[in-house]
């Protein structure tokens, strides 16, 4: 039987998984830490050789190079994690595999994911961030993932701080940026390595939302998504959710038309409704779309 | 003969013009002040009933609704031009002339008449922000303008002060944000009403090309274009794009592959290839897509 092959190519882990279709049970998925760029992509190619593959998607982390025409297509280029800048992510898996094959960023794959097979499966737009040891978004516009020059890097857009909070933020590009602001190591620079266990009313989580809110106005600004998804480690704090939603009315002050009222915004910003399987079907129907 | 008509809509004057297809010079073309909503889409539907028309493209300030489904479609909405609030724009048009009609925010048009017939031409994505009086922007991607939930509003993203700057912003829905802080009326309220006759090397632009690279920083992060323009009254001051571009370089901080250097940032940040026409151009091009 042939099967769709995906990859979430992860900083800490990469995620394995085939399915006889995007939207099937797995029939078999793995997960290993990615370690050196050949050991990691090796044990990927390894797992696929046990089956007849008709497509392979790879969502992975970035920067990329997406630009089909350019010599370092596939490549992962700029990123923070050193030993794997400049890496050529999609050529060895071509050379073991000869099908088609859809490298797009991880945020994007989540976005299509959530777009087919979950909690945006009813609207024709919706933005996904991750907020944890880093920060990112992407998305699907027209039933596409957006692209342009390059690809989003939502975890860096610039925003205000708020007048209490004097930390300088820990984004070794840009400071007190989004990531540098609100990702999980900023909460614990700020309140100590025990941040996980603050209560639901420590002002923590008023800060976080204040930053995230800011992020979700941004792009309400810039893109007009229908949905605006948020996942990762750190909105496992579901007390979160309510403050972004208050915040984001209080920040877009009623100027657009939608959403206005609290109940457009419980539909507006939600948790994913794949959890942390987001990313890992997004990268299968990303092999669909490489067979189609 | 039957020709295309394009209304351009602004909170100052109307503009309408009339051409055999979207790239041909006008056939005739007027501006009149914008008054009351009834005389001045009177004035408008004057205008055309001397011609035949084929179809109708309008590219409006807004923001307007422009949900096919929604009992308001084709309104004006919260406007700030409080005698334009709740105002039914398309349907005395539809009234007046049964043939088919776009109507797409005024920076989506300006977006889409650039991308056609002016600097971005060579590109399948493209950013137009104005700066003038207000700030707005908008965008197309994959050859069409961008909606969502509603549409980008982008003059409202939130942005990071400059610490030496105090102004409180102007903004009357959003206080410090980009329209709040870097609008022409906030250029005058800092510097004097004389402020466009500062010299170029004054402080002034040094901030205001801060604020406006802060802008092009966000739409790179979220929307990734392949090229922003930037027009309106305010970008007539020359000297301000060698400054945003230097500026944006230094915010990107090299983290994306593109653009990172002086050259490739000189094709990424442009004035507009129409100069003011770039507003009409995209709603004549948007009668054409009814049309078709």
């Amino acid at each position: 039987m042939q099967v769709y092959g995906a990859i979430e190519a992860g900083g800490t882990k990469f995620v394995c998984a085939i399915a006889p279709s995007p939207g099937d049970p797995f029939i078999e998925r793995v997960s290993f830490p990615t370690t050196t760029p050949s050991e990691t992509i090796e044990q990927a190619v390894s797992f696929f050789r046990k089956y007849s593959l008709k497509g392979l998607g790879v969502a992975s982390f970035g920067p990329l190079d997406l630009d089909t025409a350019s010599p370092t297509y596939g490549y992962i280029t700029a990123t923070p994690k050193l030993s794997w800048v400049n890496t050529d992510l999609l050529g060895p898996l071509r050379k073991a595999f000869n099908v088609p094959m859809i490298l797009d960023t991880d945020v994007n794959g989540a976005a299509l994911g959530e777009m087919r097979y979950g909690a945006a499966q009813d609207v024709p737009s919706v933005v996904y961030f991750t907020v944890g040891t880093g920060i990112g978004g992407g998305t699907v516009v027209n039933g596409r993932t957006l692209h342009g020059l390059v690809h989003p890097e939502m975890g860096y857009i610039p925003l205000k701080r708020h007048e209490s909070d004097h930390y300088q933020g820990n984004c070794p590009y840009h400071g007190d940026c989004l990531e540098g602001m609100a990702c999980g190591p900023a909460i614990q620079a700020r309140w100590g390595p025990a941040s996980n266990a603050l209560p639901a009313d420590h002002p923590a989580w008023e800060l976080e939302a204040y930053y995230l809110a800011q992020a979700v106005t941004t792009v309400v600004y810039t893109l007009s998504p229908h949905r605006v998804i948020l996942g990762g480690g750190v909105m496992h704090q579901a007390q979160l959710f309510p403050l972004i939603r208050q915040k984001t009315l209080e920040l877009l002050h009623n100027y657009i038309t939608n959403p206005t009222t609290p109940e457009a915004m419980e539909k507006f910003i939600v948790p994913p409704g794949l959890g942390d399987d987001a990313g890992i079907r997004g990268a299968l129907e990303l092999a669909h779309m490489a067979v189609d």
